[in-house]
């Protein structure tokens, strides 16, 4: 179901931003009504879902693409009742549009406030897991934003499914349909074009792999949320708990360790090197862990597990069950080596000692820095947000999980009493 | 003295993070003992930067450089000593770094907050106006930025002088010279490969006209903060106290009518057109304002100065004397008017009715909305930012007038008790 059509995407861009400046003006109740109408229709039409989901695993089987690929990621089958239930979570989280803050007087008679507003029209680009369509559009109805949406080719026919049910909704809720629209083809000009609609599209959001957020980068005229690839990092300071280290290492590597807040670099002070590392080897190989480790640490171990970093090693993120070990002298040369090979994404120490702590969490210029505490925190629903629609690790607008506040931007609004400037 | 060696771009970049990390790390105190040096060192080399000054003057004239505009823009004379209280001021402005918010509990055990930090490199793009050099580098030094500086090829001379005489105060006062770098060419090429620098630089801030704004956001891969062209309306309800109105749309168009923040297009409710407007070209004509009125306005207008707005009339930031008038029917028609025609920079109404004055506040998606004051205030200053180092027209990070709080990110800073993620 592929379309062939000559998409126009400046008008899909028009139409776009035209239903943004009606979703600013809608209440809290009204975008809740929507978002309960929403989860409502998903659950009606769960089997229309399925059937279309069904296709585009059956195309990938027969493309041949690795079952468990399908499994984690396309296959919508046992997450669709999670889905719904997502989108009623999204009904009871607090609604950041139409707050109030910074309010003061400023001479010689005016009384000036922020507002937080929608940012206009989200541009998001993903690959394969459905669920995104679901899950960003949601986050976006909530906060008054229109979206435009492209997700993977693979993922077509149960996304188009999923957005016919989403746009429904929206009518029902009498609410414009241009307010969620899809880009319906594998055509990735459209992608390019999309990137430059910079007139229509205030905030282009990539769901994807490095690659992904590359392409984006380097095509847009669009500001871009540059993030989710994670090259993470724990010291283990001379003064650490141990065996509470070990535990906080072994969930950082192996609670899920192909997302980008997974651990993949241990740093380990001199001191405590030759008695941990065999440790954390022994702990993590059993769970199937592979080592590579450089000189100072390949020399402290003796396990078929374990082999010598190469040339890059450090430079990787694993997305699976290998981990970096470097041995250092101190605190100066874990930083040092933290800001030469981290992607600011979530990095962190493992001390007793409050002043090494304080230091490394000042001079570690990551999204997340960590005290004591697992990687795997750098998360919307860890840190407490509700929600996230992306972890960015750029330093613009916001750094880290962004959740609904992070969807919405402000307005300076000035009142006075037929003010002149002075 | 323009330079005619090769720039190693990739160098300059690397030699501005490596600063940026020292910056990171200095005490408020370690900042503004800089900050003084910098404002001693200038006093003290007034002349050698008078000098310089002099010399592009001189080309600039030989060149037929209009002479208002070299007095305006590039000549220094009279700018020296008001340059360097600019400079003293920011020693006492409130420093925002390290500031710790949004602290709270989080399950199992966390303690979270966000921390106030640099955002490291900025890239600062401007034309002319050599005060821009001191200003942006001593907001940045303030706020722990490096920058890299690139100002217009007219005042190269000058703004050699004045980074010499900034490099000697951070060299005099500890802090690596590096963190002040200026791209000493006037090779377009080096813009380009500027922009290109996404792994040093983190936020490229354009200061000119509409095109370089828009060769930025074309060719840059760095967030690019785009902003400072402003085609601001203020729309007269049939409400408004009339002649305190007069008074707000004579400051808007008439105070700095060659500024971002003045008047453009004025907007009149019909129901007042006729009385009304004849009175504001009466006003404003005698103070040299030509009109460009659309055909219901032009017929109630009966002046030499007014004639009939043409094509795109109501699309131009008009930088002048100039000033577009429309009779609208009603506050729709003025918000419908307003979101096809204004920049998103300053825009007010005028109006004695609570119930319209919110409702356009929330319809107009601009960076500042006005209730009776004049558009004038959208400035750092005026708005008691103490300073602005742009003005904002986007959504991303920031809106308005960008201040010291507005250079700087934030990071999460989570302190745990050796805890694994549940």
């Amino acid at each position: 179901m592929i379309s062939s059509d000559v998409i126009n995407m400046l008008e899909l861009g028009q139409r776009a931003k035209a239903a943004s400046q009606h979703l600013a003006a809608l209440t809290t109740e009204q975008k809740n009504a929507a978002l309960g109408r929403i989860a409502d229709l998903l659950a009606a039409h769960t089997d229309d879902i399925l059937r279309a989901n069904r296709e585009d695993i059956a195309r990938a089987t027969a493309n041949g693409v690795d079952p468990v690929w399908i499994r984690d990621r396309l296959d919508l089958e046992k997450r669709m009742s999670g889905l719904i239930a997502d989108v009623r979570r999204v009904v009871d989280l607090p609604d950041p549009v139409g707050t109030v803050y910074d309010e003061r007087d400023v001479p010689p008679n005016l009384r000036v406030h922020k507002r937080r507003v929608p940012i206009g029209v989200l541009g998001v680009i993903y690959e394969s897991r459905p669920n995104v369509t679901v899950d960003v559009s949601t986050l976006a109805l909530k906060t008054g934003n229109a979206v435009i949406l492209r997700g993977g080719s693979d993922t077509l026919t149960t996304n188009l499914a999923l957005v016919d049910v989403l746009r429904r909704a929206l009518r029902e809720a009498g609410i414009p349909d241009d307010a969620m629209q899809y880009v319906a083809s594998a055509d990735r000009r459209y992608v390019t074009e999309m990137l430059k609609l910079h007139q229509f599209i205030d905030l282009i959001i990539p769901r994807g792999g490095a690659s992904l957020h590359d392409f984006c980068r380097e095509h847009s005229t669009i500001p871009v949320i540059i993030g989710g690839m994670g090259i993470c990092h724990l010291f283990v300071d001379h003064s650490a708990n141990l065996p509470a280290s070990l535990d906080v290492i072994a969930n950082a590597k192996l609670q899920r360790p192909a997302v980008c807040n997974a651990l993949d670099t241990l740093l380990v002070h001199e001191r405590i090197a030759a008695s941990f590392l065999p440790q954390v080897v022994e702990r993590l190989a059993a769970a199937g862990v592979q080592f590579r480790a450089e000189p100072r640490a390949h020399a402290l171990l003796d396990h078929p597990a374990v082999r010598a970093a190469r040339e890059g090693d450090f430079d990787t993120e694993w997305m699976g069950l290998t981990l970096g070990l470097k041995v250092v002298r101190d605190l100066d040369e874990a930083i040092a080596h933290i800001r030469a090979h981290s992607t600011q994404h979530s990095d962190g120490i493992l001390t007793e000692d409050a002043a090494a702590a304080e230091r490394f969490l000042n001079a570690v210029d990551s999204a997340a820095v960590y005290w004591n505490a697992s990687t795997r925190f750098t998360d919307g629903s860890a840190l407490g947000l509700g929600a996230e629609v992306a972890i960015s690790t750029q330093k613009l607008h916001a750094r880290g999980p962004m959740a609904l506040e992070e969807l919405t931007t402000y307005k300076w609004v000035v009142v006075g009493q037929y003010t002149p400037r002075p």
